[in-house]
Order: structure tokens, then C-alpha cells, then sequence
């Protein structure tokens, strides 16, 4: 003891001077004794063939290179200081170049569903506001017309959605009523006299709001209603309402206000509607599921309202799969460059020796977890990019496609959320200035997390289908096998199973005591939406291991090493953020979650010397990757005289 | 078993209709059946009350009113739509004007400082922007002058400082050397032939880079620079360096550039300065603590220059101080926003009985911990402000206050942050609207965590001084006592204090083990750096817990439930947060770790009833909650034609 205190005395001494100052090293102290620690030797890899396997779309790449020359139009050009007109004006002038150079359509959209995903991906690269701006025009607006209307929607509208000679607007989401879709108050009554449905606003709470395009430029908005036959209600309908002339001025019996500034997204122009008694012809209803015929009789081919509704909301799907895949290249495009940036930024150490911040474990640690997730998480959503891109659906693929979209959705753009807020942070005050993009990725993109389904609501589906899974005899609890060690891809899987497996059976047996005491179902449910969240997460992160270990096999062995310590980074870190359920559950033991925690340290230690070109193999291209601090000399790039007039 | 499935069955046919759909209850389904569950009655107190004792500075009560009056002033109303130039304009004019009326000055800031700081906390209230443009005139440059210099600087500056004549800046980051201040590359050679001090930037990396003030309206800069004299090197010292003429002209010998757009803070000029062999008077060394003869001999009472270093950063304190309490502010405020509209807002359920969002558990678990967080945290931030204005501190109380203000600084940035995230979501779509504030702090704040001391660094010192109260025999490991209910306060505090012990501990034996085999300090200190911020983090942890219940003792019998509530989901959430390091070290057993899980859900159950009156009684002046989503009718707010001209 006391000699302990002795050596604690001493390192103190060493300490203590810097105790009141900033710094935890003088200027001129002497270099750092180091003794190296053993750590994996990962064989070099061939950058390309690291970027094709992630980006896993060959026939794709004449595609992405034609958009990514057009991009590189000066019109394209970053910029920042302005203000909301201004952003809007911008935003408006790129759409339209967009939309003149022909290489997104709606018409291309029906034809390669998967050219048009890339290719908007390309764009939320380039310029978020562009690609909400557009995505509202051609993914929902264009796609609800596409697919929830027939041949003579089709043949009014397409050509001039293609134009842009009919902006469109997606009318869903209202004051009162937003993850509540069916809970909409706009009605739409037919009034088979003149053969026209009546659109309506009966209250404040029913204002259409946050309509994208609407304050500014759109001309038809596809409306959410409650469609009311001879006082019978149909529930939800979508309807082509034209909400401005082609002059630009509104169109009779609407009244548009302006959503204002926002956090992000100020080129977006999102606005609100109401709608007096307007009146539109019955041609305008969108009627591949429900018609109403000149005389007033409904006819469907889906009897029940609730599935019904739930083809009115298909449309959602394609925007969620878009919203976790450019939420991924934002985490890629973060990472590249707070890494470049670490490994390039020296603070403290001795005079002529500063080290790198790269070097200080909690940097380590704050970044390389997140490398590993994001290069876990490419494997599932390339598979539900591809699923969602398939021409002929099975029933099953249809569920996947809605299941996977939903989570995938959900737990992606939260892993952007935390990566840009970690990388923001890494880079110090850097990561505060809009030339380096992290400030913008941050505010444009922060309502992933809200719009096309809000994360929470969406586990939920997740978790229910989950429910269905259980009752299939699907899981089996099954504690992993402790002999094994954790870099093992089958006790990492099994592990993952287990925690899914004992979170489903764990909801389905309190949902039942909770029924056997008589509280109602929705209350039971709301009241275990803990464990329905966890479980929705935890289902993700199952898939994603096993995606990714699927990805593993198929890989060069040249590849294989770098992706194992992907791999064994995501699980350990994973298992680490959520040690307290493994532990208290008894699916892990203590001993092995100590060895958890010090092998997220010596996987960090073991990507330090691969980092850099692991980012440096992210598929994210060159040209979008502005920030002077991912710049190979940052100092230089702020030399004097350099100005950045964005 | 195949009866569970039969009800699963049941459950499923209910929730499966809804599974493709974005939707969990449908519209016209029956008004749920629920099964109150038991709750702890917390009686209801005095609104009034609880708000005193929040504050806790009954004599500055009127202080507070009157600049509450003035920034009732129109020209401080809230503003958004604006580029960068606009920004600062009117940031400019609201400085004038808090300038003008006397209430904030430097001589003010020397009286009483407690003053001060509730008066910069107001600023921050109504404008982050003017509350740092502000700061950095008077806690940074004119704090500097006042500590750092002596009487003539005093008669010389003050008056002009007060009166905004002679605008100022903080001169200390460098593009290259950030955290690590005493790694600074200006320079400053001491002229005997002249009598003057010859400032100049030898690279690009030495320009000061992000000086507020400094791209617009500064005239002088309080620069840190590197004293040479006779070739002999003395450590950073601070100096009065002109960067403008009063014309608004470029000082000669000066270079200035502006540091451009930023993620928030758009009305504060930061600028980079460069320096061309700049001559100085010998008078313009701040010279309290180290001083240059007209013969070029150095006097100085502290002849470590590592201490000196930290006499000369010192100002930071202040601002530390600041930032710690203007962003428990910030938490408290976003609180009272999505509080007020979590109770308000309703979706999904049965049609004219929706559920108010605030029923959802998982809304419950975002919201209810920060709440529980934000009171507990009141506690030690306010005696940090205590003490940090006391007029005759003691060694101790000075060093209490660095390690406190370093400690308190990190958590609280750190925690309003993730209050501003968890707010932002929670609000839905409203959450993303800049009229709702929480976009604005959001932006605004994020920068808190960084400057001021980067908080990871700042976690650094409060470890080290951890390592000496080790080294005084202050810490023996007790494990908690595992009989007593976890609602026992002196339980909690055991718990927090084990885990701390336990931390330093280790840390303390991996350094010696680490210097053993012969790595160096400075390595094996950053080889641990995952220990010592946990370590960091949870010092404030305990002594938030320890002031908090020592406050509670204090309290009135009326408030006593309502704030060991707070506590107990204070503990438990940590816990909860914290729980895989409990279990792997056996600090406490799986029983109660499934304990705190279920302790977490119960006590946001008591919560349920009384977190609106909770956060109403939040200690912030309702002037500067514009959000319209936290008014009583937030439905009114959004009428048709009610336009937000800001
Ligand atoms: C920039 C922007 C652009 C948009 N563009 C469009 C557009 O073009 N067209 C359009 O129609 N809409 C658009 N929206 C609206 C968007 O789709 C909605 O904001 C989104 O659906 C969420 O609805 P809400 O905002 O009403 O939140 P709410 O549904 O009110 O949710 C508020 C909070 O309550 C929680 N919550 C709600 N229900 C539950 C539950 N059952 N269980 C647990 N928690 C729950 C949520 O997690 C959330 O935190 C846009 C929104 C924004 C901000
Ligand atoms: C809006 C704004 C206003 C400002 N105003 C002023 C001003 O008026 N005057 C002024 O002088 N300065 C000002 N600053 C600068 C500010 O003080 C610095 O940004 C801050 O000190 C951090 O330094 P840095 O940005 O160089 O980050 P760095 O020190 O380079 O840190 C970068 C990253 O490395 C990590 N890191 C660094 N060292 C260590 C370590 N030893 N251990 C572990 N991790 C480490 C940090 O955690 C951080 O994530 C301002 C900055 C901003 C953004």
C-alpha cells in the first residue's frame, strides 16, 4: 500500500503542474517513452476492390459516373450563407438543371427504380435541399400518382411531372395529425350531382402542414382525405388537387401559408394548405385501390379499410429506403473526413513530436465503433435496396421490403445522427464551421430521424411483425455457447439471437398478463414500448450481423481481414452498449463482459494503423468531399488570402 | 404452450391489420380499457416555491427583473430568416444597446460577479449569439485585462471596455494549437532598443484562428503569444495588440480574415488575425503575473512557468462557469417546450379520445430522466456559481472551483445536448421549425461542448486531481450494501462513490503497472483515457448526487417528494445507463440491476402526473418561451393568416 502511494506520488508530481493549466503536456517536454503494444497485422487491401464490394452495383457505375460529371456544374457548388429565399431560389435553379438534363424521371423511376435510388443518393451527396425538394416531387408526389392512380393518371400527369411543368406537392401529414396518418381530418366528399369530389379543411388542426413545395412552387398536391360517400365513410383516399395555376398564383378556394425557417432543409419550401370546399373532378381521385363510381357506388378490390390504407401509404417505403441509404453515405462522408482530419491533426506531446489526435484512446473510441457499424450496416441496406428494386415481388419480399425499410430506416438515420454529433465534436472547433459540411449534414438531415414514419413508430411495425415470427415457432431461446471466443461469427450471431429471442418472449408475455388483468391492448402494448423498441433495435442489429456475415464469406480473402475487424468491432461495441441486458439476463457472465470492454480497446488499437483507408475506401466520391480539414494539407487550405465565397 | 400462442394469435389478428400500415390504432377503434397502476401521490406544491429554491438567489431577484424588462425591447425579439451579414448586424445593435443601458459591464462584472453571471444567463436566454459576442468583449478580453494586467491597464481600458469603445477580442486559438494553448506559435520579442514587443504569426497554422470579434467589430485583441526575450524563452504570456483603427480600418501590420458560416452563432464575427512583426508598447503586456523591465529583465512571483501558464488562462473559469450554467438553462428551457406539448399533443387512439403522446412510455423514458437530470443537476451548478463569486476564495475553494467548473462544464454541455436531441425528436416535425427554439439552441449551443476547453480534455484534469485525493488515502472501496431498497439516498450516494473509487483505483493501478514495463507517462495516461473520462464523469456524478440530497434536507417538507422523486430517477436512470460497469465489477447483482430497469418505468409512472407541474416550475422567465407548440392552444397558434414575421 504504501509503496503504491509512492508510485502514485510520483506520477502525481508529473501531473500536478498541469493540474490548473489547459494542457496535459508542457511545450518542451520530452518525447513519450512508448512501449508498442501487440496488435493484428491487417493485411493491405486494394482500395477499389474495398469500394466496389461495398458499393456492390457494377452494371450501375456508367450511370453514377454521368450524374457525378453533371454534378460537377458550378451551379452545384457548395454554398451556405444565405438566406431562406435566397436558399430557396438555389435550391429551385438546381431542380430545374436536374430536371432539363433528363437523368432523374418518373418515367425512369417506374423503369429502373434502382438507377433512380442511386442517382437521388448522388444528389442528397450534393445537396440535400435538392433531394428533398425533388424527392417530394418524383417520390412521393410522381410515385403516388405512378401507383396509387391508373393509366389515365399515368397519361395526364407523367410527362409533365417529368417537366416539371406540373411541381408537385405530397399532402399527408396534417397540424393535427402526422405519424396518425389515418387520423386525418381533410375530408373529400363525393357529390355525384356534378360528378365531383369536395375537398375540405374543417378545422385549423386539418391544415395540410409541412407540405414540401407547397409554399412556393408546387402546383397539384396529392391530398390525403377522408373520402365520404352519401354520408358513408371509405377512410383514406389520396386525390390530385391543384393548389396554384400555372401563373403561380393560388388556385380558388385554397389558402397556402409558408412553414418558415427551419433548422435544416431551407431550401425546401414547405408550406401549409387549406382547402375550402374545393371542388375537383372525380377523375382526380387516384383510384388503383378504391374507385367511386359516376353514381356514387365504391368499388375496391381490398374490402378491408385498414389494408386498404395501408396500400394509400406504400408510396412511404421507397422514401424510407432512400432516407437509410443517403443516412449511411452521410455517416461515410462524416467519417472520411473527421478521420482525415485525426490522423492529420496533431495536439499536445513534445515540440516538433505533437500527436496526433488519432492516438488518444477516447478518440479511438469515439470514431472506430462507428466506423465498424457503418460498414456493418452496408450489408442490409444494399440487400433492401436490392429486395425494394425488384421487379417481381413475392408476397414475402413485399413484407421484407416494408419490415427491413422500416427498421433499417429507423436505426440508420439514428447511427447518422450520433456519427455526425461524434464527428462534430472529434473535429473540435472545425466541426462547427460550415466548410467543413459536418454543420450542414447536421441540420439537413436531422429530420431522417421524423418524416417518411418517425423512428419510434416504425420499430414498432418492426416489433409486430416480430410478434408474427413468435407465433411461427420462429425462436427458439438458445443462451450462447460461453466456451467459444468473441471474435467467432457464430457465437456473435447466436448472441444476437438470444437477446432478440428473450426480448420477443418477454413482450409477448407481458402483453398477455397485462390482457389477463384486464388492461386494453393498446394500453398493454403502449406500455411495453421499452422492450418493443429494444427488440425492434435488436432485430436490426441481428440482421445486420448476419448480412454482413454473409458478405464476409463472399468476399476476396484479400478483403476478408479488414472486414472480420468490422465486424468484431460492431459486435463488441454493440454488446458493450447494452452489457447491463446480456449481463442481468444471464446470457452473458461477467467474465466475458470484461472481456467485452477490453476487447472494444484492443480492436480499436488494431484499426488504428487501417482507419485511414478504410474510410479512404468508402464509396463516397472524391468530388463531394469539400471540407478543407479532409484536405491532404489543411493548414495550407487556410492560408492567407484564400477566400471560400460560398 | 400452444395456449400462450392462441392468445398470441389474438393479439396478432388485432395488431396485424396495422402491420403494413403507418398507423397502430385505427380510427374509429374503441376507447382502450386500462388498468390504473398503482402510483406514488406526489402532493402538489407550490409553484412559487420550488422556483425560489431553484434559483436560489432571492437578492438578485430584482437584478434579474429589470434586464428582464429591457429585453422586452423590441429590437431583442426573436429573429431567424437571415444570412451571416444580417446576423451580425443586428447582433451588433443588441450589443449596443445592452452596452448603452449600463446593466452589464466590466466594473460590474469586478463588484459582483454573481451579477454578472445571472445577467449574461438572461442574454443567453433571449440570444445565444449576443450572449457570446458580449462574453467574449467582457468574461474573455475584459476579464483578461482585469486579471491578467494591472492598475495602468485598469485606468487605461475599463472605461472604454464599458462603453464599448473599444471593442475586444480573445486572442488564444491558434488554427494549429487549440486545446493545447501552451503550444502556441506567435510570438512576442521584447525590443529594448524601443521599449516594445515585437507580436508576430510565423506560419500559417499560428494564425489566431476563430477569434470572436475579430472579423468585423474588434479593435484590440487580448493575443497569447510566446514571451522571447534576449533569444530566451519565458512561456505564454497575454498582450493588448490593436487590430483596428476607431474608423473601423485594419490596424497596420495586421492581417485579418473572417472564419465564414458556422452550424449556429451566425451573429458572432469570428475572424483569423495574422500578425507582421507587430510593434506594441512594453505597457501592452498584461503583467500581473510575470513582467519584462524596460532593460529587458524578467520579474515574475511565480516562477513555475507551468503555473504561470496557469494564471494566464485563468479567464476561462468564468466562461465556464457561463457555459455550464446557460446550458442547464437551455435543458430546462427545451424541457418546458416539449413537456408543454407532449401533454398537448395527442395521436393515435380512438377518434375524439387520441392519446396525449406523453401516455407513451417510451416518450416517458426520452423526456422524464432529462427532467430528473436537469433538477439534480441545479444543485452543484449553483454552489459552483456560489463559490466561483465569493470575494475571498481559499486555496481550496480556488482549486474546487477549476476542477468543478472543468468537471460541471463537460456533464452539463454534454447533457443539454443530448436534452436538445431527445426534445427535437420528441417534438415530431415542430421540432425541426426555428419558431419552436429548439432548432435555434440546438445550433447555437452546440459549440459548448468545445470551446472553453474541449470537454473531453477538460474531463483530464478533473481525473488528475482525482489521482491526488487517491494519493491522500480519500478513497476505499465499499461496495453498496445490497439489503437496503434502492429509493434509499444514502444507498445511491454509496453506489456512486463505489463506482468513482473503483474507477480511480484502476486507473491509478494500470498507470503504475503501464510505467512498469516501461511506458511512458504521457502514453500510459492516454492509453487510459477511457477510464479517466468515465472516472471524470463520474466524480460529477456523485457530487451532483451528494448536493442534491444535501439540498433536499434543506428543502421544505412541501417540496421534499416532489425533489427525492426527481433524485431517485436521477440514480436510477445513471444506473440504468451505467449498468453493464456495476454488474461486470460486482457492484451491485443482477436482482437489483433488474431492479433499476424496472424502477426506471415505475418512477416515470409517478412522474406522469406531475412533470408538467415540474418543469412549470423551472426557474425561466416565460418571456423566453416563444415556442408556439408550448402555448396553451397550440392548434390557435397555427391559425390561418397568424403570421411569424421573424
Ligand atoms: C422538413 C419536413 C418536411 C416534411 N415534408 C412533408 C411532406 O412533403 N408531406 C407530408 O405529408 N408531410 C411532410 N412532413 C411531415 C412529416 O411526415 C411528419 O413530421 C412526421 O410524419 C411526424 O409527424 P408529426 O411531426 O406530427 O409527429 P407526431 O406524430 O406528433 O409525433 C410526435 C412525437 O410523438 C411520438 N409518438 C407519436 N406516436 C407515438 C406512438 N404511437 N408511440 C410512441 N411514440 C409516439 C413520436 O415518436 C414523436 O417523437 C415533413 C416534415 C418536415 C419537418
Ligand atoms: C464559434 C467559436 C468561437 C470561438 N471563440 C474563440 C475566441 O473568441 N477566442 C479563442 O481564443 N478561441 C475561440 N474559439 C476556439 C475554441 O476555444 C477551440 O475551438 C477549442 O479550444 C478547441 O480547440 P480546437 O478546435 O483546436 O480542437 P482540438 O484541440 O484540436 O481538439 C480536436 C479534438 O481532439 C480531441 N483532443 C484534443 N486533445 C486531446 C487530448 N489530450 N486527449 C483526448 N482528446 C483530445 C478533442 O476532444 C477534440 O475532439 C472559438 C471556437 C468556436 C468554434
Amino acid at each position: 500500500m504504501e509503496q503504491n502511494y509512492d508510485r502514485i506520488k510520483s506520477i502525481i508530481a508529473h501531473l500536478l503542474p498541469l493540474e490548473i493549466s489547459n494542457t496535459n503536456a508542457s511545450v518542451d517536454a520530452a518525447p513519450a517513452i512508448t512501449a508498442e503494444k501487440p496488435r493484428a497485422q491487417i493485411p493491405k487491401w486494394n482500395k477499389d476492390e474495398l469500394r466496389d464490394y461495398l458499393e456492390s452495383n457494377p452494371s450501375y457505375k456508367q450511370v453514377k459516373q454521368n450524374l457525378q460529371n453533371f454534378l460537377k456544374d458550378p451551379i452545384f457548388a457548395p454554398k451556405y450563407n444565405m438566406n431562406c429565399e435566397q436558399w430557396r431560389e438555389v435550391t429551385l435553379q438546381r431542380s430545374i438543371k436536374v430536371i432539363n438534363s433528363g437523368l432523374i424521371s418518373l418515367a425512369e423511376f417506374n423503369r429502373d427504380p434502382m438507377k433512380y435510388l442511386l442517382s437521388m443518393e448522388l444528389l442528397n451527396l450534393s445537396d440535400p435541399s435538392l433531394s428533398v425538394k425533388l424527392g417530394v416531387h418524383f417520390s412521393l408526389f410522381g410515385n403516388a400518382v405512378l401507383n396509387l392512380g391508373t393509366e389515365k393518371h399515368h397519361l395526364k400527369y407523367i410527362k409533365d411531372i417529368d417537366t416539371w411543368k406540373l411541381p408537385g406537392c405530397f399532402g399527408m401529414t396534417e397540424l393535427g395529425h402526422g405519424s396518425n396518418v389515418q387520423g386525418v381530418e381533410t375530408t373529400a366528399t363525393y357529390d355525384k350531382d356534378t360528378q365531383e369530389f369536395i375537398i375540405n379543411t374543417p378545422s385549423d388542426s386539418a391544415q395540410k402542414f409541412w407540405i414540401g413545395n407547397a409554399a412556393l412552387h408546387g402546383q397539384a398536391c396529392a391530398v390525403f382525405a377522408q373520402l365520404y360517400i352519401g354520408g358513408v365513410h371509405y377512410g383514406v383516399h389520396v386525390f390530385v388537387v391543384p393548389i396554384r395555376n400555372a401563373d403561380g398564383s393560388t388556385a380558388t378556394n385554397v389558402r397556402i401559408m409558408d412553414n418558415g425557417y427551419k433548422l435544416g432543409l431551407q431550401g425546401v419550401d414547405n408550406g401549409r394548405l387549406w382547402f375550402d370546399n374545393k371542388r375537383i373532378p372525380r377523375d382526380n381521385l387516384l383510384n388503383k385501390f378504391g374507385d367511386v363510381m359516376p353514381d356514387g357506388s365504391y368499388v375496391t378490390s381490398i374490402p378491408s379499410k385498414n389494408k386498404r390504407f395501408g396500400s394509400m401509404v406504400a408510396p412511404l417505403v421507397g422514401g424510407r429506403v432512400l432516407i437509410a441509404s443517403s443516412a449511411l453515405n452521410a455517416a461515410k462522408l462524416s467519417l472520411i473526413i473527421a478521420i482525415r482530419y485525426a490522423y492529420a491533426r496533431r495536439q499536445f506531446g513534445s515540440k516538433g513530436n505533437e500527436i496526433p489526435i488519432i492516438q488518444y484512446l477516447t478518440h479511438q473510441r469515439r470514431l472506430f465503433p462507428l466506423i465498424a457499424a457503418t460498414v456493418a450496416l452496408n450489408f442490409p441496406v444494399l440487400q433492401l435496396k436490392q429486395i425494394y428494386c425488384e421487379p417481381n415481388k413475392t408476397p414475402q419480399n413485399v413484407k421484407d421490403v416494408h419490415i427491413w425499410a422500416s427498421g433499417l430506416k429507423a436505426v440508420v438515420s439514428w447511427h447518422k445522427t450520433h456519427t455526425l454529433q461524434q464527428v462534430r465534436e472529434c473535429c473540435g472547433g472545425q466541426g462547427f464551421s460550415a466548410f467543413n459540411q459536418i454543420a450542414t449534414l447536421k441540420s439537413d438531415l436531422e429530420i431522417d430521424m421524423t418524416y417518411e414514419g418517425d423512428n419510434h413508430v416504425l420499430l414498432q411495425q418492426v416489433a409486430k411483425n416480430l410478434l408474427v415470427e413468435l407465433q411461427k415457432g420462429r425462436y427458439t431461446v438458445t443462451l450462447p455457447n460461453h466456451g467459444v471466443k468473441i471474435q467467432n461469427s457464430d457465437f456473435q450471431i447466436q448472441c444476437f439471437k438470444w437477446r432478440e429471442s428473450h426480448l420477443v418472449q418477454t413482450l409477448s408475455s407481458k402483453i398477455m398478463s397485462a390482457l389477463d388483468v384486464g388492461v386494453g391492448l393498446e394500453h398493454s402494448w403502449n406500455d411495453n414500448l421499452d422492450v418493443i423498441t429494444a427488440l425492434g433495435k435488436a432485430y436490426i442489429e441481428r440482421i445486420t450481423l448476419e448480412y454482413f456475415q454473409a458478405a464476409i464469406k463472399k468476399a476476396s480473402a484479400n478483403l476478408q481481414p479488414v472486414l472480420e475487424l468490422c465486424r468484431n468491432l460492431y459486435f463488441s461495441s454493440r454488446v458493450e452498449n447494452d452489457l447491463g441486458f446480456f449481463l442481468c439476463n444471464d446470457g452473458l457472465t461477467h467474465e466475458t463482459g470484461l472481456k467485452i470492454q477490453e476487447s472494444v480497446n484492443k480492436l480499436c488499437g488494431d484499426m488504428l494503423p487501417v482507419a485511414l483507408d478504410i474510410v479512404n475506401s468508402f464509396d463516397i466520391p472524391e468530388q463531394f468531399v469539400h471540407a478543407p480539414i479532409a484536405k491532404p494539407d489543411y493548414i495550407q487550405e487556410f492560408r492567407y488570402g484564400l477566400e471560400r465565397n460560398y
